[in-house]
């Protein structure tokens, strides 16, 4: 007979409340350091589970305006879950992870996607749309999201971590720190910021037991920030390394200290508006095992992945085009810069969505959060990169093919502003 | 019962020879200009057919030197069939464009991937290889092809044109030249090149009647080089947009004057070196119409298509990572280059299969040429985009996946290279 | 902010204890009868969950014999949820559900797949192989499952309720009587039965109040049985109207009446040994809406559906052909018999995995409970009808492709039996 | 250079003209033997082609009648193009064949879809619909195919060989002889035959020398006929035996002696009109290689086989379900009979097209032709045997989705009919 004896559930290694500010709560961090002790440890084979809030710790609530976008503290991001040990990984190895699951909390169905402002965050079309906040909510309902703010769409989810990686070394913390310095220091002051130096200031470590002031004050002073991708993981916001697939990370610490935020209900390739997947706190499933000198092995520089055979197939898409020409804007040419020709891409999209009655700032925000596939073309045929992005037919409940009647706009209101109106 | 009465082909409204160079047939020509006049016509709804050559034009043989690859005239090409014209398409239509099928010719069942010259059309790690020439033969067997140059491989096709556009109008090809021009201006004398302007040397028009001579020298003086995509379509090089998809074309000039070349039987996403593709000659079958002030309606700034429902299908990937770090070369931080972060993944993965035993030659020509999906991951992470690049599993007759004990190394040879043996 | 009062979970309807017999539960009914009162009711629009025990009311238990599955009541199954009333629903009316996600419950991550007894259950090879009880317990880890009793495979859920439906009027109900009675009669006393016939012993009806003894009388001794599939849903065992999938059920009673259970966590097209999917206790969380008058507009005989984007991807596989000839057994030629198609195309897999170690037992159950996809071939070509089943490459750890060498033959053990050991 | 020299097209070995009736020509048999000799000889590891006549031999023209239908000659079919010799075959091996392409002739590009009299082949539902000639032509247009009989569909093909096997021995001829015959003693007299035994009327035998007349007089009375599918393959009908997959046959006789025909250009799973597929004359290329003591190594009683990556991916379907009750007809129940379940199935889907306007013919040929997915549910659950049909919802160019309001019904028309009227 089945009993409470013989079924036991996975364990929860770490443990949080997505309705308490991530400041407040242990098992968090939000810097990279190698010396942020572990918070939880594991052995290899064992299957365990961590909870996660979402990236801003509850700065953002469920309502229809979009103040909190505005006003959301970036010093304090990403809140990530960890680290978490992996018993017997050392510097070299190589940290096979299962990524067996990613749900939402059961208490909060719902997550959101955000456009920043220009002075506050910033996005893709930051500068060009002078971008003021917005956002629009999205209900989940099982394995599908919609949204009050942007009528006419359902997808399924690709529900996946925006972030996760095994901690950095300290000789690889201060190469980033170098280059990324550089960069700022070459770029001047720009607005927004072409990177984000260590900042001591909204720094949180949620560790067992109190750290040292020295400890803390050195990880204050030099942890990375959060924002970017690194050669470890992080947050490269890959929205098929979802659910279901199996990631190989390089090991630079002793006991890997992996660490997992950002959760996503759905993102689109590019996440163009900064804050641009379905952003959701919720609970990750994992499972590890170590593969010894597998850095030498594979060649690793980067992590590399299997996708999920699960992730949701929208095989019929519009799909846009690209190139490395700004003709949305002043018309330059631009050597073989893919980012130009995706950007490029993005635009024609969103003006052919502004076609069928959705918003500019809809549109931005569809195309973050829904499964969109952008593929880079071609990126040899001097001067113009080739981008495309395809938008799935399937996620719209009507027709938006091109026909010879034109396209039927219609009435889809707007999504989330700010409650002086301003846009 | 079955006649010959009753069954009507389709008619061939361009002919070639693949293996005559290419000045000295009609049908083709190799720049992009308005003044050139059709050499074809057909009217919506009729199916016709379309036959190719190479993009070189016969200059490469099917043999195990790469002596044609480095020797290439790349003032010839692309050498482009065309230009076709649709009866009753005016400028500000939309040209739609059902691409029915792309097959190679039956007496000429193979292609061929190449690396060229650092100094002859470079390619995508021209600099970073300081290349020479070499290339790999490719095998047509039905829809898969292999090669004797790269072993262990065998892929499906997903055979398309790498290149097919409407004619610019005089205004938008004045605008070509501008912007390319400014660039060249910009970057000075480089190598390779960042762009071609105009070139007199090696125009071929193969009009029906002989062009005037002032016309000749106009189209020579200005007419854009077809290395680039751009607003028309042209080279962009897009694997996807396959035999079976349909595309829709924004109109410049009366009768749009389609134009199509550099057949493609296979191509990764980024066709990395340069001349990456499996480059073949062959026939393309042709379906239009044309829907009235499709530019303004579908907002149309450049190509849009539905990709085909018979692309084939590699679910399974082993999936690369780059970032904006040039972290393979001096260890520069780029600021959201998506373009370096495409060459950091398609790195790790020549690195990942020169461990299997790949040379890197041969892994180059592989990601160049095998089905191969880049996606933008994210381009919003300051200061790192990221781009992953997966290769499909199924087409390896061995197993490449990572596990414990490290990757076999086999020997597979090399690919062809220069008589004079220099790699 | 983020907060309890903006976050409201979907309601949960019926709950159940997956680790008490289901005879002492409320919400659970095993007959389907017009007259078992609605336990719960929803409006078309609102999103709930259904709780569901296994499909046995917890018989089988997570251990390393079979004896359970040697000894299971039938006479008890299967253990419905439900019925749920949707208000305004009418005969007639065409009831839309989406079955909008299918998880296990947290604190029971497991199932089993059971091989039953000749004479207690049955299944497709119950008399070719004098089935003995035999069963294997998967193990759930996120989206996955394995089994320590099949060795060597791990697969994607595609999680489903095998049963739903919605309640028989009285008339369709006698239909279902008289014409299963009929075949009882026409085939006499025979084992496994053919059909099984209103069964008094073993029915529960958990209604919230009390019934009447002379109704609970009347579907005890009416009722029909839930094993097979009929016009209303029920058994249908369709491993694709999975979460995710939208389905239109014909209505025959007031507020239609629906009942779930019988969940899968995965499932072979075929079942083919009874208890052939990984039969699971868990939540299903719907949505419904109503068509008025929709049997009439759709021609509804039976439910019809969209199926989900989310089920699992394993396009690579081993496809195995039968035809309706017993040429596994006494090689009696049938006429055009699908079903007997069906079961040789089965018996040339089972016998090619036993070529690779597995014992007849597990390659029984693994057909049952992976995602194996049968296609009818042909049904037309007197008097072969040709079945295939194709069983997916990625399910399994190792190569299971022909090659010249033959197959190695691994020791995978055996799975769960009879602890007196007969199989 | 490219030359010809260099580019070596794949050799074909036979040869056939399309619109000459097959009893004329050389390279054709319409009988299973295994004294019927090799017409051509290849060794493995070498690509070849094979020319195939449609299966009637001509005696169908592309016409708006269907009197051709009425009035075909089924003695003489199929006719298959063979027996090719692969060198070093022997019995007990196993023969691996790639049908690398399978394509249309240029000069004949459409095919046709038949439904054949009750009296003159039957189908499916010959008696439940008393069924006349009808037919469909369809044109192609490169991978697509669409019908002036059957407006408002355009799907691309699957193409695929309907039939292809190796020759049996005597023994096994013997055997198929007994074991059909014994069912058509069985079954007494009835319309449709349930089976076709030996006819020396219209044997064709087109061998290179002239058969000595007790070989030709022993063919013609002990040769089996083409109509079902068995253990070497044969008119198995199986869709996704399409171009790019890989086949293992088991051999019987010395060179294995394969032979191919009934090319089709697209199939639903099923083929239930008898005549259903989209037939058609063409071209098949093929590559072999053996694998000694393949069918003890395999365990193969009948060809397993590797599917095509490059089959149509119409994922988003409409999906009917049916059970083992004739509720079409009589409402009698079956046991567990799958065939009878598929009729349901496809009989709710044609009553839904005709909703939408189609004729019961039309949805009849549609279902036959388009590539439909059915799958075996289950067969466990007794009485009731469960089969799906999906139609892809990509086929249309119109939403035939249930919605609210109902089906629109549109006008399409008929399809081609008898000359005198008679459906």
């Amino acid at each position: 007979m089945a009993t409470k004896a013989n079924s036991v559930p996975h364990p929860t290694v770490i443990k949080v409340d997505p309705f308490k500010p991530a400041a407040e709560q242990k098992g968090l961090h939000n810097r990279w350091h190698p010396d942020i002790p572990a918070y939880a440890a594991v052995k290899p084979g064992e299957v365990f589970k961590v909870e996660c809030v979402d990236w801003t710790g509850a700065q953002i609530g469920n309502n229809d305006y979009s103040d909190d976008i505005r006003d959301v503290d970036l010093t304090k991001v990403h809140n990530l879950s960890g680290p978490v040990a992996v018993e017997g990984a050392e510097p070299g190895d190589c940290l096979v992870v299962d990524i067996l699951d990613v749900q939402p909390f059961e208490e909060m169905p719902w997550g959101y996607t955000g456009i920043f402002e220009l002075n506050n965050g910033g996005g893709l079309f930051a500068k060009e749309f002078q971008s003021r906040a917005a956002k629009a909510i999205w209900d989940f309902e099982g394995i599908y999201a919609s949204s009050r703010h942007i009528p006419g769409v359902r997808f399924a989810g690709i529900t996946h971590p925006g972030l996760i990686g095994t901690a950095p070394s300290q000789e690889l913390l201060n190469e980033w720190n170098r280059r990324e310095g550089e960069l700022i220091q070459a770029c001047g002051e720009v607005v927004p910021a072409v990177a984000f130096p260590p900042e001591p200031k909204g720094v949180h470590i949620g560790s067992k037991e109190p750290l040292k002031p020295e400890v803390l004050e050195k990880i204050a002073k030099e942890g990375a920030r959060t924002i970017p991708g690194r050669e470890h993981g992080g947050n490269c916001d890959i929205k098929n390394l979802s659910r279901g697939s199996r990631c190989y990370f390089p090991v630079f610490v002793k006991d890997a200290l992996l660490s997992v935020g950002d959760l996503h209900f759905s993102q689109g390739d590019g996440e163009l508006s900064f804050c641009g997947a379905i952003e959701m706190a919720g609970i990750v499933t994992f499972k590890t095992s170590i593969i010894k000198g597998g850095i030498e092995k594979f060649a690793l520089k980067q992590p590399i992945f299997l996708p999920s055979p699960v992730d949701p197939m929208y095989s019929a898409k519009l799909v846009f085009e690209g190139i490395s020409v700004d003709y949305h804007g002043d018309g330059k040419q631009y050597n073989m810069d893919a980012t130009v020709a995706y950007k490029q891409a993005a635009l024609n999209c969103i003006a052919y969505l502004m076609k069928l009655g959705y918003t500019r700032e809809q549109a931005y925000l569809l195309l973050s959060a829904a499964p969109v596939e952008s593929h880079v073309g071609a990126v040899v045929d001097s001067p113009n990169a080739c981008v495309t992005l395809g938008i799935p037919l399937g996620i719209f409940d009507h027709d938006i093919l091109p026909n010879p009647d034109g396209l039927v706009k219609k009435d889809f209101g707007q999504c989330a502003i700010r409650s002086d109106g301003v846009v």
